[in-house]
Protein backbone atom coordinates (compact mmCIF):
# COMPACT_ATOMS: atom_id res chain seq x y z
CA UNK A 1 0.00 0.00 0.00
CA UNK A 2 2.58 2.71 1.26
CA UNK A 3 4.95 3.95 -1.35
CA UNK A 4 7.86 4.17 0.83
CA UNK A 5 8.58 7.38 -0.45
CA UNK A 6 11.08 9.41 2.14
CA UNK A 7 12.17 13.28 1.46
CA UNK A 8 14.77 12.72 4.12
CA UNK A 9 15.70 14.83 7.06
CA UNK A 10 15.56 14.35 10.99
CA UNK A 11 14.81 11.40 12.47
CA UNK A 12 10.96 10.52 12.25
CA UNK A 13 8.66 11.67 15.38
CA UNK A 14 7.06 7.97 15.07
CA UNK A 15 7.79 4.81 13.14
CA UNK A 16 6.84 4.62 10.31
CA UNK A 17 5.96 8.16 9.90
CA UNK A 18 7.71 10.61 6.81
CA UNK A 19 9.60 13.35 8.42
CA UNK A 20 7.30 15.51 6.32
CA UNK A 21 4.22 14.89 4.86
CA UNK A 22 3.38 17.99 3.98
CA UNK A 23 6.33 18.16 1.69
CA UNK A 24 4.69 15.37 -0.08
CA UNK A 25 1.78 16.57 -0.17
CA UNK A 26 1.73 20.11 -0.32
CA UNK A 27 0.26 20.46 -4.31
CA UNK A 28 2.67 21.60 -7.21
CA UNK A 29 3.58 24.79 -8.46
CA UNK A 30 1.50 25.91 -11.29
CA UNK A 31 -1.36 23.95 -13.25
CA UNK A 32 -2.65 20.80 -11.16
CA UNK A 33 -3.54 18.10 -13.28
CA UNK A 34 -5.57 15.99 -10.78
CA UNK A 35 -5.95 12.67 -13.16
CA UNK A 36 -2.19 12.51 -12.75
CA UNK A 37 -2.56 12.18 -8.56
CA UNK A 38 -3.54 8.47 -7.50
CA UNK A 39 -6.93 9.05 -5.14
CA UNK A 40 -5.72 5.73 -3.98
CA UNK A 41 -2.09 6.48 -3.32
CA UNK A 42 -0.89 6.58 0.33
CA UNK A 43 2.69 8.57 0.16
CA UNK A 44 4.90 9.05 2.96
CA UNK A 45 3.17 6.12 4.61
CA UNK A 46 5.52 3.46 5.67
CA UNK A 47 3.19 0.97 7.34
CA UNK A 48 1.80 -1.67 6.03
CA UNK A 49 -1.67 -0.53 5.70
CA UNK A 50 -5.08 0.27 7.33
CA UNK A 51 -3.93 -1.92 10.46
CA UNK A 52 -0.40 -0.27 11.53
CA UNK A 53 -2.59 3.37 10.02
CA UNK A 54 -4.88 2.91 12.84
CA UNK A 55 -2.35 1.37 15.47
CA UNK A 56 -0.90 5.10 15.03
CA UNK A 57 -4.06 6.98 15.69
CA UNK A 58 -3.21 6.41 19.62
CA UNK A 59 0.20 7.68 20.07
CA UNK A 60 -0.54 10.82 17.31
CA UNK A 61 -3.76 11.37 19.08
CA UNK A 62 -1.31 11.90 22.22
CA UNK A 63 0.60 14.31 20.31
CA UNK A 64 -1.85 16.17 18.98
CA UNK A 65 -3.71 16.69 22.14
CA UNK A 66 -0.95 17.79 23.75
CA UNK A 67 0.43 20.25 21.02
CA UNK A 68 -3.42 21.47 20.98
CA UNK A 69 -3.29 22.02 24.55
CA UNK A 70 -0.43 24.26 24.38
CA UNK A 71 -1.86 25.90 21.44
CA UNK A 72 -4.96 26.41 24.04
CA UNK A 73 -2.84 27.23 27.10
CA UNK A 74 -1.10 29.89 24.53
CA UNK A 75 -4.69 31.89 24.38
CA UNK A 76 -5.16 32.15 27.24
CA UNK A 77 -1.93 33.16 28.28
CA UNK A 78 -2.60 36.41 25.91
CA UNK A 79 -1.33 35.05 22.53
CA UNK A 80 -2.96 35.90 19.23
CA UNK A 81 -1.76 32.64 17.13
CA UNK A 82 -4.49 29.92 16.14
CA UNK A 83 -4.65 26.88 13.32
CA UNK A 84 -7.56 26.61 10.46
CA UNK A 85 -8.11 23.27 8.98
CA UNK A 86 -9.83 23.72 5.52
CA UNK A 87 -11.70 20.75 4.20
CA UNK A 88 -12.83 20.73 1.00
CA UNK A 89 -13.19 17.86 -1.26
CA UNK A 90 -16.34 16.43 -3.67
CA UNK A 91 -19.33 14.76 -1.77
CA UNK A 92 -18.34 11.94 0.45
CA UNK A 93 -14.52 12.83 0.15
CA UNK A 94 -14.58 12.74 3.63
CA UNK A 95 -14.92 15.76 5.39
CA UNK A 96 -17.19 14.24 8.11
CA UNK A 97 -14.91 11.41 8.47
CA UNK A 98 -12.07 13.52 8.81
CA UNK A 99 -13.76 15.72 11.59
CA UNK A 100 -14.65 13.00 13.40
CA UNK A 101 -11.79 10.80 13.67
CA UNK A 102 -8.78 13.42 13.36
CA UNK A 103 -10.06 16.81 15.22
CA UNK A 104 -11.83 13.86 17.76
CA UNK A 105 -8.55 13.44 18.79
CA UNK A 106 -8.37 16.43 21.07
CA UNK A 107 -10.25 18.39 23.11
CA UNK A 108 -13.61 19.98 22.00
CA UNK A 109 -13.13 22.31 24.15
CA UNK A 110 -9.83 23.39 21.88
CA UNK A 111 -11.90 23.32 18.44
CA UNK A 112 -14.30 25.35 16.33
CA UNK A 113 -16.19 23.23 13.80
CA UNK A 114 -18.15 25.02 11.47
CA UNK A 115 -19.32 23.35 8.31
CA UNK A 116 -20.59 25.74 5.51
CA UNK A 117 -23.96 25.08 3.85
CA UNK A 118 -25.68 26.73 1.18
CA UNK A 119 -25.70 30.30 1.96
CA UNK A 120 -28.55 31.75 3.62
CA UNK A 121 -30.46 34.53 2.26
CA UNK A 122 -28.99 36.59 4.99
CA UNK A 123 -25.17 35.56 3.95
CA UNK A 124 -26.04 36.16 -0.03
CA UNK A 125 -26.68 39.49 0.65
CA UNK A 126 -23.04 40.35 2.26
CA UNK A 127 -19.26 40.00 0.53
CA UNK A 128 -19.41 35.90 0.09
CA UNK A 129 -16.21 36.01 3.01
CA UNK A 130 -18.93 37.63 5.18
CA UNK A 131 -20.04 34.14 6.69
CA UNK A 132 -16.62 33.13 6.61
CA UNK A 133 -14.98 35.83 9.03
CA UNK A 134 -17.25 35.29 11.68
CA UNK A 135 -16.33 31.82 11.87
CA UNK A 136 -12.91 31.94 12.21
CA UNK A 137 -11.06 30.32 15.09
CA UNK A 138 -10.14 32.90 18.19
CA UNK A 139 -6.86 32.95 19.69
CA UNK A 140 -5.78 29.36 21.15
CA UNK A 141 -8.42 27.72 18.81
CA UNK A 142 -8.16 25.23 16.38
CA UNK A 143 -10.87 26.17 13.46
CA UNK A 144 -12.19 23.21 11.39
CA UNK A 145 -14.15 24.69 7.49
CA UNK A 146 -16.09 21.71 6.56
CA UNK A 147 -16.56 23.23 3.14
CA UNK A 148 -15.31 27.23 3.33
CA UNK A 149 -14.98 30.21 1.41
CA UNK A 150 -13.58 28.14 -1.91
CA UNK A 151 -17.10 27.02 -2.27
CA UNK A 152 -17.42 30.80 -3.23
CA UNK A 153 -15.14 29.35 -6.77
CA UNK A 154 -16.18 26.27 -7.13
CA UNK A 155 -20.05 25.03 -6.86
CA UNK A 156 -20.67 29.04 -7.89
CA UNK A 157 -18.65 28.20 -10.41
CA UNK A 158 -19.86 24.92 -12.07
CA UNK A 159 -23.44 26.35 -11.90
CA UNK A 160 -22.82 29.62 -13.18
CA UNK A 161 -24.56 31.19 -9.68
CA UNK A 162 -22.81 34.41 -10.52
CA UNK A 163 -21.12 36.14 -13.37
CA UNK A 164 -17.64 35.00 -15.02
CA UNK A 165 -15.92 37.67 -14.02
CA UNK A 166 -17.29 37.59 -10.42
CA UNK A 167 -16.17 34.34 -9.32
CA UNK A 168 -12.96 35.13 -11.65
CA UNK A 169 -12.07 38.00 -9.43
CA UNK A 170 -12.13 36.01 -6.23
CA UNK A 171 -9.12 34.16 -6.40
CA UNK A 172 -7.42 37.16 -5.52
CA UNK A 173 -9.20 38.38 -3.10
CA UNK A 174 -9.01 34.65 -1.10
CA UNK A 175 -5.48 35.08 -1.70
CA UNK A 176 -5.53 38.44 -0.01
CA UNK A 177 -8.13 37.68 2.65
CA UNK A 178 -5.52 34.68 3.54
CA UNK A 179 -2.36 36.56 3.66
CA UNK A 180 -4.10 38.86 5.96
CA UNK A 181 -5.47 35.90 7.81
CA UNK A 182 -2.18 34.31 8.28
CA UNK A 183 -0.78 37.10 10.21
CA UNK A 184 -2.49 35.46 13.33
CA UNK A 185 -3.65 32.23 11.93
CA UNK A 186 -1.53 29.17 10.79
CA UNK A 187 -3.62 27.82 7.61
CA UNK A 188 -3.83 24.64 6.27
CA UNK A 189 -5.94 23.74 3.20
CA UNK A 190 -6.65 20.22 2.66
CA UNK A 191 -7.94 18.69 -0.49
CA UNK A 192 -9.90 15.22 -0.07
CA UNK A 193 -9.23 14.02 -3.57
CA UNK A 194 -10.94 11.02 -4.65
CA UNK A 195 -11.66 8.92 -7.47
CA UNK A 196 -15.33 9.66 -9.42
CA UNK A 197 -15.98 5.34 -8.60
CA UNK A 198 -15.05 5.33 -5.36
CA UNK A 199 -17.29 8.23 -4.89
CA UNK A 200 -20.30 5.82 -6.48
CA UNK A 201 -19.32 3.06 -4.06
CA UNK A 202 -19.83 5.65 -1.18
CA UNK A 203 -23.11 6.81 -2.62
CA UNK A 204 -24.19 3.11 -2.78
CA UNK A 205 -23.34 1.93 0.41
CA UNK A 206 -25.66 5.03 2.00
CA UNK A 207 -28.36 3.47 -0.67
CA UNK A 208 -27.89 0.26 0.82
CA UNK A 209 -27.66 0.82 4.32
CA UNK A 210 -30.86 2.48 6.33
CA UNK A 211 -29.02 4.09 8.72
CA UNK A 212 -26.98 6.18 6.38
CA UNK A 213 -29.99 7.46 4.15
CA UNK A 214 -29.89 10.22 5.86
CA UNK A 215 -26.37 11.17 4.31
CA UNK A 216 -27.87 10.60 0.83
CA UNK A 217 -29.12 13.45 -1.30
CA UNK A 218 -30.02 12.38 -4.67
CA UNK A 219 -28.58 15.87 -5.54
CA UNK A 220 -25.43 14.36 -5.16
CA UNK A 221 -26.13 12.13 -8.04
CA UNK A 222 -27.00 15.07 -10.20
CA UNK A 223 -23.80 16.47 -9.05
CA UNK A 224 -21.65 13.79 -10.50
CA UNK A 225 -22.59 14.45 -13.90
CA UNK A 226 -20.87 18.05 -13.28
CA UNK A 227 -17.34 15.92 -12.04
CA UNK A 228 -15.03 17.45 -14.54
CA UNK A 229 -16.06 21.11 -14.50
CA UNK A 230 -15.29 20.42 -10.90
CA UNK A 231 -12.27 18.91 -11.05
CA UNK A 232 -11.60 21.76 -12.97
CA UNK A 233 -12.64 24.06 -10.80
CA UNK A 234 -10.25 22.17 -7.90
CA UNK A 235 -7.87 22.42 -10.17
CA UNK A 236 -7.80 26.31 -10.76
CA UNK A 237 -8.04 27.22 -6.71
CA UNK A 238 -5.12 24.18 -6.09
CA UNK A 239 -3.30 26.14 -8.83
CA UNK A 240 -4.51 30.01 -7.82
CA UNK A 241 -4.35 29.87 -4.13
CA UNK A 242 -1.66 27.86 -3.38
CA UNK A 243 0.51 30.60 -1.47
CA UNK A 244 2.89 30.44 1.31
CA UNK A 245 0.92 32.08 3.49
CA UNK A 246 -1.87 29.62 2.93
CA UNK A 247 -0.54 26.29 0.88
CA UNK A 248 -2.99 23.91 -0.61
CA UNK A 249 -2.24 19.90 0.32
CA UNK A 250 -3.50 17.32 -1.62
CA UNK A 251 -4.58 14.49 0.20
CA UNK A 252 -5.47 11.04 -1.89
CA UNK A 253 -8.91 10.03 0.22
CA UNK A 254 -9.96 6.45 -1.24
CA UNK A 255 -8.60 5.09 1.58
CA UNK A 256 -9.98 6.59 4.83
CA UNK A 257 -7.30 4.92 6.79
CA UNK A 258 -4.90 6.88 4.93
CA UNK A 259 -6.93 10.05 4.58
CA UNK A 260 -7.16 9.74 8.80
CA UNK A 261 -3.39 8.76 9.14
CA UNK A 262 -2.33 11.30 6.89
CA UNK A 263 -4.02 14.60 8.43
CA UNK A 264 -3.51 13.95 11.54
CA UNK A 265 0.47 13.98 10.89
CA UNK A 266 -0.15 16.77 9.00
CA UNK A 267 -2.09 18.47 11.14
CA UNK A 268 0.84 17.14 14.17
CA UNK A 269 3.42 18.95 11.59
CA UNK A 270 1.63 22.20 11.41
CA UNK A 271 1.62 22.75 15.11
CA UNK A 272 4.95 21.48 15.82
CA UNK A 273 5.87 24.02 13.15
CA UNK A 274 4.09 26.71 15.48
CA UNK A 275 7.38 25.96 18.14
CA UNK A 276 4.63 25.71 20.57
CA UNK A 277 5.84 25.73 24.34
CA UNK A 278 3.88 25.72 27.90
CA UNK A 279 3.55 29.46 28.58
CA UNK A 280 6.03 29.65 31.64
CA UNK A 281 5.88 33.16 32.71
CA UNK A 282 3.67 34.49 35.02
CA UNK A 283 3.33 37.45 37.31
CA UNK A 284 3.33 35.44 40.81
CA UNK A 285 5.41 33.43 42.93
CA UNK A 286 5.08 29.74 43.29
CA UNK A 287 6.34 29.90 46.45
CA UNK A 288 4.28 32.04 47.87
CA UNK A 289 1.22 30.73 46.09
CA UNK A 290 2.16 27.49 47.78
CA UNK A 291 2.28 29.37 51.17
CA UNK A 292 -0.78 30.78 50.81
CA UNK A 293 -2.22 27.51 49.57
CA UNK A 294 -1.03 25.49 52.25
CA UNK A 295 -2.46 28.61 54.47
CA UNK A 296 -5.63 29.03 54.10
CA UNK A 297 -8.48 27.12 56.14
CA UNK A 298 -11.29 27.37 53.60
CA UNK B 1 -13.76 1.93 45.44
CA UNK B 2 -17.51 1.17 44.03
CA UNK B 3 -19.88 0.74 46.21
CA UNK B 4 -22.08 -1.61 44.71
CA UNK B 5 -25.47 -0.22 44.94
CA UNK B 6 -27.80 -0.82 42.21
CA UNK B 7 -30.74 0.35 41.13
CA UNK B 8 -32.39 -2.90 39.79
CA UNK B 9 -34.53 -3.06 36.76
CA UNK B 10 -33.70 -4.33 33.33
CA UNK B 11 -30.23 -5.65 32.35
CA UNK B 12 -27.30 -3.12 32.27
CA UNK B 13 -26.39 -2.32 29.03
CA UNK B 14 -22.24 -3.15 29.17
CA UNK B 15 -20.82 -5.41 32.25
CA UNK B 16 -19.74 -2.78 35.36
CA UNK B 17 -22.82 -0.50 35.08
CA UNK B 18 -25.36 0.31 37.01
CA UNK B 19 -29.24 0.39 35.25
CA UNK B 20 -29.42 4.12 36.02
CA UNK B 21 -27.11 5.77 36.89
CA UNK B 22 -29.04 8.98 36.89
CA UNK B 23 -31.13 7.73 39.53
CA UNK B 24 -28.32 7.37 41.83
CA UNK B 25 -26.90 10.69 40.89
CA UNK B 26 -30.11 12.46 40.76
CA UNK B 27 -29.98 16.05 43.60
CA UNK B 28 -32.02 14.79 45.97
CA UNK B 29 -35.68 17.10 46.35
CA UNK B 30 -35.54 19.86 48.85
CA UNK B 31 -32.70 20.87 50.67
CA UNK B 32 -29.10 19.74 50.09
CA UNK B 33 -26.67 19.00 52.16
CA UNK B 34 -23.24 18.46 50.48
CA UNK B 35 -21.24 18.10 53.30
CA UNK B 36 -23.30 14.74 53.49
CA UNK B 37 -22.39 13.65 50.02
CA UNK B 38 -18.82 11.57 49.56
CA UNK B 39 -16.74 13.72 46.96
CA UNK B 40 -14.88 10.29 47.03
CA UNK B 41 -17.64 8.20 46.72
CA UNK B 42 -18.16 6.46 42.93
CA UNK B 43 -21.99 5.45 43.07
CA UNK B 44 -23.36 2.84 40.35
CA UNK B 45 -19.51 1.76 39.42
CA UNK B 46 -19.48 -1.70 40.28
CA UNK B 47 -15.81 -2.61 38.65
CA UNK B 48 -12.64 -2.87 40.71
CA UNK B 49 -11.25 1.17 40.14
CA UNK B 50 -9.49 3.09 37.77
CA UNK B 51 -8.33 0.35 35.49
CA UNK B 52 -11.87 -0.89 35.18
CA UNK B 53 -13.22 2.61 34.25
CA UNK B 54 -10.87 3.51 31.78
CA UNK B 55 -11.51 -0.29 30.03
CA UNK B 56 -14.99 0.81 29.61
CA UNK B 57 -14.07 4.34 27.73
CA UNK B 58 -13.86 2.64 24.44
CA UNK B 59 -17.44 0.75 24.65
CA UNK B 60 -19.05 3.79 26.07
CA UNK B 61 -17.09 6.05 23.96
CA UNK B 62 -18.12 3.41 20.69
CA UNK B 63 -22.21 3.94 21.91
CA UNK B 64 -21.59 7.34 22.82
CA UNK B 65 -20.72 8.30 19.39
CA UNK B 66 -23.61 6.22 17.59
CA UNK B 67 -26.39 7.74 19.95
CA UNK B 68 -24.52 11.27 18.74
CA UNK B 69 -24.67 10.74 15.29
CA UNK B 70 -28.31 9.15 15.65
CA UNK B 71 -29.22 12.84 17.27
CA UNK B 72 -27.06 14.98 14.57
CA UNK B 73 -28.98 12.82 11.99
CA UNK B 74 -32.24 13.47 13.08
CA UNK B 75 -31.86 17.21 13.24
CA UNK B 76 -30.51 16.57 9.58
CA UNK B 77 -33.23 15.10 8.92
CA UNK B 78 -35.84 18.12 10.10
CA UNK B 79 -35.79 17.66 13.85
CA UNK B 80 -35.61 19.62 16.45
CA UNK B 81 -34.13 18.39 19.16
CA UNK B 82 -30.81 18.70 20.91
CA UNK B 83 -29.05 18.13 24.15
CA UNK B 84 -27.59 20.43 26.75
CA UNK B 85 -25.15 19.31 29.07
CA UNK B 86 -24.51 21.82 31.95
CA UNK B 87 -21.23 21.66 34.22
CA UNK B 88 -20.73 23.46 36.91
CA UNK B 89 -18.64 23.05 39.70
CA UNK B 90 -15.68 24.94 42.12
CA UNK B 91 -12.34 25.89 40.41
CA UNK B 92 -10.53 22.34 39.38
CA UNK B 93 -13.95 19.75 39.78
CA UNK B 94 -13.09 18.96 35.93
CA UNK B 95 -15.18 20.63 33.81
CA UNK B 96 -12.64 20.83 31.37
CA UNK B 97 -11.37 17.40 31.99
CA UNK B 98 -15.02 16.06 31.48
CA UNK B 99 -14.86 18.01 27.75
CA UNK B 100 -12.05 16.46 26.91
CA UNK B 101 -12.44 12.95 27.96
CA UNK B 102 -16.24 12.63 27.78
CA UNK B 103 -17.30 15.10 24.73
CA UNK B 104 -14.27 13.90 22.93
CA UNK B 105 -15.82 10.47 22.54
CA UNK B 106 -17.89 11.48 19.47
CA UNK B 107 -17.22 13.42 16.97
CA UNK B 108 -16.70 17.51 17.35
CA UNK B 109 -18.56 18.02 14.55
CA UNK B 110 -21.89 17.13 16.98
CA UNK B 111 -20.95 18.91 19.75
CA UNK B 112 -20.73 23.10 20.49
CA UNK B 113 -18.84 23.65 23.53
CA UNK B 114 -18.70 27.13 25.11
CA UNK B 115 -17.09 28.05 27.97
CA UNK B 116 -18.87 31.07 30.33
CA UNK B 117 -16.26 33.63 31.54
CA UNK B 118 -16.77 36.77 33.05
CA UNK B 119 -19.61 38.85 31.53
CA UNK B 120 -18.18 41.26 28.97
CA UNK B 121 -19.37 44.80 28.78
CA UNK B 122 -21.95 44.03 26.09
CA UNK B 123 -22.76 40.61 27.70
CA UNK B 124 -23.34 42.96 31.22
CA UNK B 125 -25.38 45.32 29.63
CA UNK B 126 -28.37 42.75 28.23
CA UNK B 127 -30.18 40.55 30.70
CA UNK B 128 -28.09 37.27 32.13
CA UNK B 129 -29.37 35.21 29.98
CA UNK B 130 -28.83 37.03 26.73
CA UNK B 131 -25.50 35.44 26.46
CA UNK B 132 -26.85 32.10 27.31
CA UNK B 133 -29.25 31.84 24.76
CA UNK B 134 -26.73 32.86 21.96
CA UNK B 135 -25.08 29.33 23.20
CA UNK B 136 -27.98 27.21 22.65
CA UNK B 137 -26.94 24.04 20.59
CA UNK B 138 -28.94 24.16 17.75
CA UNK B 139 -31.17 20.72 16.26
CA UNK B 140 -28.97 17.50 16.36
CA UNK B 141 -26.39 18.94 18.50
CA UNK B 142 -25.31 17.87 22.03
CA UNK B 143 -24.39 21.51 23.81
CA UNK B 144 -21.55 22.15 26.85
CA UNK B 145 -21.83 24.54 29.08
CA UNK B 146 -18.84 24.84 31.23
CA UNK B 147 -20.37 27.65 33.48
CA UNK B 148 -23.43 28.97 33.19
CA UNK B 149 -26.32 30.99 33.64
CA UNK B 150 -25.98 29.72 37.03
CA UNK B 151 -22.98 32.13 37.91
CA UNK B 152 -25.37 34.37 37.90
CA UNK B 153 -26.86 32.54 41.56
CA UNK B 154 -23.40 31.80 43.00
CA UNK B 155 -20.22 33.56 41.96
CA UNK B 156 -22.75 36.45 42.03
CA UNK B 157 -24.33 36.05 45.13
CA UNK B 158 -21.33 35.49 46.57
CA UNK B 159 -19.81 38.28 45.79
CA UNK B 160 -22.59 40.38 45.94
CA UNK B 161 -22.36 41.30 42.67
CA UNK B 162 -25.80 42.46 42.61
CA UNK B 163 -28.39 43.10 45.14
CA UNK B 164 -29.65 40.41 47.31
CA UNK B 165 -33.38 40.79 45.54
CA UNK B 166 -32.08 40.46 42.07
CA UNK B 167 -29.99 37.55 42.30
CA UNK B 168 -33.05 35.75 44.36
CA UNK B 169 -35.23 35.90 41.72
CA UNK B 170 -33.27 34.59 39.25
CA UNK B 171 -34.01 31.00 40.60
CA UNK B 172 -37.32 31.28 39.05
CA UNK B 173 -36.63 33.26 36.08
CA UNK B 174 -33.88 30.07 35.58
CA UNK B 175 -36.61 27.51 36.08
CA UNK B 176 -38.62 29.19 33.54
CA UNK B 177 -36.10 29.37 31.24
CA UNK B 178 -35.41 25.91 31.30
CA UNK B 179 -38.94 24.64 31.32
CA UNK B 180 -39.35 26.59 27.35
CA UNK B 181 -36.09 25.23 26.20
CA UNK B 182 -37.11 21.83 27.50
CA UNK B 183 -39.32 21.76 24.92
CA UNK B 184 -36.84 20.96 22.63
CA UNK B 185 -33.42 20.39 24.09
CA UNK B 186 -32.93 17.71 26.53
CA UNK B 187 -30.83 19.61 29.69
CA UNK B 188 -28.50 17.60 31.79
CA UNK B 189 -27.19 19.68 34.60
CA UNK B 190 -24.02 17.94 36.49
CA UNK B 191 -22.56 19.38 39.76
CA UNK B 192 -19.25 17.98 40.00
CA UNK B 193 -18.47 17.73 43.71
CA UNK B 194 -14.64 18.03 45.14
CA UNK B 195 -13.44 18.60 48.43
CA UNK B 196 -11.68 21.30 49.70
CA UNK B 197 -8.06 18.99 50.26
CA UNK B 198 -9.46 17.48 46.79
CA UNK B 199 -9.10 21.04 45.53
CA UNK B 200 -5.73 22.00 47.70
CA UNK B 201 -4.13 19.21 45.74
CA UNK B 202 -4.83 19.95 42.36
CA UNK B 203 -3.99 23.39 42.79
CA UNK B 204 -0.81 22.37 44.34
CA UNK B 205 -0.62 19.96 41.41
CA UNK B 206 -0.32 23.14 38.94
CA UNK B 207 2.33 24.89 41.00
CA UNK B 208 4.63 22.53 40.85
CA UNK B 209 4.47 21.88 37.41
CA UNK B 210 5.53 24.78 34.64
CA UNK B 211 3.96 22.98 32.37
CA UNK B 212 0.23 23.70 34.03
CA UNK B 213 0.81 27.58 35.01
CA UNK B 214 -0.75 28.74 32.57
CA UNK B 215 -4.02 26.57 34.55
CA UNK B 216 -3.09 28.52 37.76
CA UNK B 217 -4.60 32.32 38.76
CA UNK B 218 -3.96 33.27 42.16
CA UNK B 219 -7.74 34.56 42.91
CA UNK B 220 -8.31 30.58 42.79
CA UNK B 221 -6.56 30.52 46.19
CA UNK B 222 -8.74 34.07 47.26
CA UNK B 223 -11.79 31.96 46.02
CA UNK B 224 -10.91 29.14 48.06
CA UNK B 225 -11.48 31.50 51.38
CA UNK B 226 -15.28 31.70 50.03
CA UNK B 227 -15.52 27.83 50.19
CA UNK B 228 -18.27 27.67 52.63
CA UNK B 229 -20.35 30.40 51.24
CA UNK B 230 -19.97 28.62 47.67
CA UNK B 231 -21.71 25.32 48.94
CA UNK B 232 -24.16 27.19 50.41
CA UNK B 233 -25.18 29.09 47.39
CA UNK B 234 -24.39 25.25 45.44
CA UNK B 235 -26.82 23.98 47.85
CA UNK B 236 -29.25 26.57 46.59
CA UNK B 237 -29.33 26.05 42.79
CA UNK B 238 -29.29 22.22 44.02
CA UNK B 239 -32.73 23.09 46.21
CA UNK B 240 -34.43 25.49 43.92
CA UNK B 241 -33.57 24.49 39.99
CA UNK B 242 -33.97 20.64 40.34
CA UNK B 243 -36.88 20.10 38.05
CA UNK B 244 -38.54 16.77 35.81
CA UNK B 245 -37.70 19.34 32.89
CA UNK B 246 -34.08 20.15 33.44
CA UNK B 247 -32.78 17.71 36.65
CA UNK B 248 -29.65 18.37 38.31
CA UNK B 249 -27.18 15.37 39.17
CA UNK B 250 -24.62 15.55 41.53
CA UNK B 251 -21.39 13.58 40.54
CA UNK B 252 -18.60 12.80 42.73
CA UNK B 253 -15.57 14.24 41.37
CA UNK B 254 -12.25 14.02 43.88
CA UNK B 255 -11.41 10.37 41.57
CA UNK B 256 -11.48 11.78 37.61
CA UNK B 257 -11.87 8.21 36.71
CA UNK B 258 -14.88 8.13 38.17
CA UNK B 259 -15.99 11.40 37.01
CA UNK B 260 -15.60 10.66 33.38
CA UNK B 261 -16.58 7.28 33.79
CA UNK B 262 -20.43 8.62 35.08
CA UNK B 263 -20.73 11.29 32.86
CA UNK B 264 -20.14 9.52 29.60
CA UNK B 265 -22.70 6.72 31.43
CA UNK B 266 -25.03 9.39 32.38
CA UNK B 267 -24.89 10.85 28.79
CA UNK B 268 -25.64 7.64 27.41
CA UNK B 269 -28.25 7.23 29.22
CA UNK B 270 -29.96 10.56 28.81
CA UNK B 271 -29.20 10.00 25.13
CA UNK B 272 -31.17 6.64 24.97
CA UNK B 273 -33.99 7.87 26.96
CA UNK B 274 -34.76 10.31 23.83
CA UNK B 275 -35.65 6.97 21.89
CA UNK B 276 -33.51 8.22 19.14
CA UNK B 277 -33.58 6.10 15.60
CA UNK B 278 -31.63 6.51 12.55
CA UNK B 279 -34.02 8.81 9.93
CA UNK B 280 -35.36 6.14 7.28
CA UNK B 281 -38.18 8.09 6.16
CA UNK B 282 -36.78 9.72 2.97
CA UNK B 283 -38.93 11.59 0.06
CA UNK B 284 -36.70 9.24 -2.63
CA UNK B 285 -36.73 5.80 -3.75
CA UNK B 286 -33.43 3.55 -2.97
CA UNK B 287 -33.83 1.78 -5.86
CA UNK B 288 -34.34 4.29 -8.50
CA UNK B 289 -31.21 5.84 -6.70
CA UNK B 290 -29.26 3.04 -7.22
CA UNK B 291 -30.22 2.76 -11.22
CA UNK B 292 -29.22 6.51 -11.63
CA UNK B 293 -26.16 6.11 -9.65
CA UNK B 294 -25.14 2.93 -12.02
CA UNK B 295 -26.06 4.73 -14.61
CA UNK B 296 -24.12 7.83 -14.76
CA UNK B 297 -21.10 8.61 -16.60
CA UNK B 298 -19.48 11.18 -14.43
Amino acid sequence: MADGKKSGGSAPPLSGVAPRLGDLLRAPTGPVDLSAIDTAGTPGFTGAGKADAKSLAKPIGRQLAELQEMLYAEGRAGGRRSLLLVLQGMDTAGKGGTVKHVLGLVSPMGVHYHGFCKPTVEEREHHFLWRVRRQLPPPGIIGVFDRSHYEDVLVVRVHHLVPDEEWSGRYDVINRFEAELAGSTRIVKCFLHISADEQRNRLRSRLDDPAKYWKYNPDDVTERTFWADYQRAYSDVLDRCNTEAAPWFIVPADHKWYRDWAISQLLGEQLRAMALSWPTAVDWDPDQERARLDGDQP
